[in-house]
């Protein structure tokens, strides 16, 4: 059994791991730390784990590291950039779910996160998590940033392709809609179910900080600078995540002819589904599960494509991909733990 | 006071007008119809009209037009077709909410409805009922067709562009959400509550039939053929609409600029209000109302506009817009009965 | 036209009343307070204003009845408290939607409020406001202690029997339901939407401070001492409020006999909406009005009385009832401002 | 493995059903069947099983118990009636999830479901299947009649007070809160989004199909006839139940004494988790697992005690309690596939 840490258990994606992982047939949860609910047990924090998970919460602090073989950091951003330096000295793996080492150029991290990387001597050690693309970095991986959920969604809708030459680059959109629980577990009017409930709202258009992490990805496929613009909106429901990705073509394809290309390029990947010709994502058939859904339509009568990129923002988009990675680090099947279909309904 | 007729008063868009028009000065309800209900009150069916509505449903027959000086077609797509021809004979001013009359060329309709359209010679009588495009039309009108929710959000967003020059009128897409009643009151698998709630679904992308009815406004506007990517969406949610319209810029253009464009356009537009520079529209602040909501933001990086457009489809999409139609063929102050403030929360 | 002031007028009652009183042809708002949000515009706030009202918020002093003849105490409880007395030193009528001055007895406020009331010498002048129970005292007052939204359900559902000895008076359940606005608009992780969305909780059995306010009225309607168990619910949902009442019969009575009595004494009432036998109420009927309807349904095999009645609580529950109030002080139609059909859907 | 089949495969029970075995280490799917959908993959109806479960669907015919050891009937209710005497010349082991064997009293059934019972000799053979309080009886049963979701969380709330003289059984009350899935997956108006969302609704006061059920039990348990007054009430979510269930006492108890008493009553039942005193049960925390908790709660100034009662109703209420007996019946260990813990948020 391996031992694990989760630094920032009271939030939702630390609550996500601690319900994955306790269904983990190799995984210990040996340490949670929360600095709100300290003391407390997690099943008095989330009545949900009651009889499910024993576990006291402690504070964060340097010596968890002695008591766990790897470690999650869901921690808010900033607040795991320096920490991490100080984990990465002990024989902890560390996967961290914060966007503070995703980017690899910290003019960019500045520019987006208004903020001065404190540690950008590190951001090239980080592998940036996302198996499908970067397994084989990931197995030897120390240090895992772990990708953001509307990235997950829009890097695997377009990467298969960015090398085909049978699109205009110049023209991608990526009109992305999520539930209320990426917002985090932190009350704000902005999370209010008042404010939020029968409204459906744009926020941060053209300025939402997982931008740059798409477009270092998506220019590192293509081989040169790709731009996209970005629009994330909130829906009101808890869980799930859709992507509706546009982008010209070159010149006319099928349906089928792009679902066959599809699912050669994820043949070897289990958690990428793409559905038959003509069936659209839906963000209701992947809830709860590990899996991503992709659906590919032409729109002829004016050569564009879209595409739909279905998830959990709390699995494939945060805490399943961070056990996924997990798994994958350790050598063990990387399938581990996130079997379970999606619930619907 | 003026007689009212509805016809088909017992689905949504019915009920929207039977409530509006239950506050309105000038308004009498004289004949509601329903096939399934006929017989009973209108508030044995919702019982929402309890105290304030008292009328028999009655079957829709070709004399109803001798009980009301104004008659809504609230009916499903095809089947207020052959009746029109009927009422046209009378005195009574007709407003057609469903599909049937809104495009002017008859292989449009066969080519998107899939059934000839019956009676050719009528579409260009009809006048499209969206007064702040076709005021001048209406006021002379005896028969309306009333736009629909989709367009009418979409095509209030691109009005003001179309002659500037400084759009690129081949690159629209309209990522459209769409709140649940505009699929109609007729129970199905699509609209039952535990398909639909807590999911994000696209539904006939690049073939929904709202299309050619926006293609043809927008091409009247610019003077030219225009075309667009239209994708709409489900949302968890009773009402409400939202578009997000995406346009390539020909230059630079600050969102001040664009908002002061805006505002100059809908100057005399009690029903359109134009957000300041950086605000998104959002579904929730237009509820229950007949404003539509429009904000704009430039993605300088990609010299490209996106424009929020958000209204209440049963309201400004459909009932309200189709009253807000009725004032102004009878002369009347074109918001009364219109002015209630959206209700949020 | 009388001059309004409205303090606390960024929460959901404060912006109900606006909205409310915007539609009313005899009010001005003249005074709106916020200490969060002053100096900014309303519209501001709450963008479902825009075009409609155009006002300042100013912070709540001494001086603001000098700006109007009506004031609304939209405050949280204990902090209209001490205000009030300011308050009835000037010409201002005052309607306090608190629960400050709603218990004659100030034993009773300190034992269910864990707080000492500053000013029990003021309790007696406060007229409990209502209307469909003491109209007449409200016509002559200068101080309404606006009643809660659980108390008005349940005292509007129960009124009738009190006097009637057909019901045992020591069995009385409500098991009441209620949507989240309720909670008021300060977020908490209580109103969290992803705590809230998908469950149904119970909150402050036996123990909720609206159960004395019920009891008072309750005894004082039977005319000896009446208790009742009162167990609030949090519904997934904005608005509305469901109160399933059950009381013992003494004797076998028909669903019949109890809506024709029911009928009888409510004759006078246009907000109060009995249903006919064997229906339910429900709240989607009320959403959005002033209605309360009340549904009654005997259990003849436990000769027990079920009678269910749902309002918007915050409409019939807090502002709609707070402006109905202002009417008859006023000398006004009862009902002006406030005949809006519900929205449903 | 153990081979099983599912008769109605394309509703929530049966798709809860595939969903769960999916994951269940000795369980293999075999037989699937649907009117409806025949000759259609199960993941082509649910895209949910996409990649987890590929088997057709194939008419419901007397051959199936041929490939199965274990057939799960989730049936509507009355097709499972005549089916069942076929079935259990088979070897097959059956559960069904109809009402149609529940009670024994074959007037009982004829008097709340208005038809005749067409096997009432087989009435007794049947196994009540609530294992927390008939485990021996499922042990040897080969044909369970699987109980109802509201007589799941009202009997399991009030099973540990029959036997204590401590409450006076003549005053049960349980007033139930349900999600919408409980309703089944055929479209109806009284399923539509838009008439269920944003409202609370009471349906069949008094006069459940499930009534008889729980006095079946209740009775039993006691040693004498009970009666209750059942209450059941739509609320706009997708899965989860409440009871909130209430009885007074004969005299004062402690809410620890209680909790005590319960947790002593259910000490080896995994599945039923009793809360610390003062504690309410909220279907939050039971959604997606086979948890029933339960809350208890004295009402001292009214001598009366609430007992709030939580589960998923799909699965404790429905299929999580069918593979349960499954369990029981082949002698594996009772919790074998039914572990995850509850998904919040």
């Amino acid at each position: 059994m391996v031992k694990i840490g989760i630094a920032g258990a009271s939030g939702y994606t630390g609550l996500e791991l601690i319900r994955l992982l306790a269904g983990h047939p190799e995984a210990e949860l040996t340490v949670l730390t929360s600095e709100t609910f300290q003391g407390q047990n997690i099943a008095e924090v989330f009545p949900s784990l009651n009889g499910v998970v024993d576990l006291k919460l402690r504070p964060l602090d340097d010596s968890i590291t002695q008591d766990c073989s790897v470690l999650f950091l869901a921690l808010p951003h900033i607040a795991a950039m320096d920490k991490l330096p100080v984990y990465l000295q002990s024989d902890c793996k560390t996967i961290d779910l914060s966007a503070d080492y995703r980017l690899k150029d910290p003019k960019e991290y500045s520019d987006w996160y208004s903020v001065t990387h404190t540690h950008p001597d590190l951001l090239e050690q980080a592998v940036y998590g996302l198996p499908e693309l970067h397994r084989k970095a990931i197995q030897t991986a120390r240090f895992i940033a772990n990708p953001g959920c509307y990235p997950t969604s829009v890097i695997l809708a377009l990467a298969p392709l960015l090398k085909t030459g049978w699109v205009d680059l110049s023209s991608i959109i990526s009109d992305s809609k999520s539930g209320v629980s990426g917002a985090g577990r932190k009350p704000s009017l902005s999370t209010h179910y008042v404010e939020v409930n029968e409204g459906i709202s744009p926020y941060g258009l053209a300025s939402h900080r997982h931008t740059p992490e798409m477009e270092q990805e998506l220019s590192a496929l293509a081989g040169k600078p790709v731009r996209l613009t970005f629009s994330p909106h909130l829906v009101p429901m808890t869980r799930g995540m859709l992507s509706t990705v546009y982008i010209n073509l070159n010149k006319p394809i099928s349906d089928e002819k792009l679902v066959e290309h599809y699912r050669s390029f994820y043949k070897d990947e289990y958690f990428v589904r793409v559905l038959n010709p003509g069936k659209f994502a839906s963000s209701q058939h992947v809830r709860s599960s590990n899996f991503c859904d992709i659906g590919l339509k032409v729109d002829s009568r004016n050569q564009r494509l879209i595409i739909t990129s279905a998830l959990d923002n709390l699995i494939k988009g945060a805490s399943g991909q961070a056990i996924q990675n997990m798994n994958i680090m350790l050598g063990l099947d990387e399938k581990m733990g996130l079997t379970a279909p999606a619930i619907f309904p």
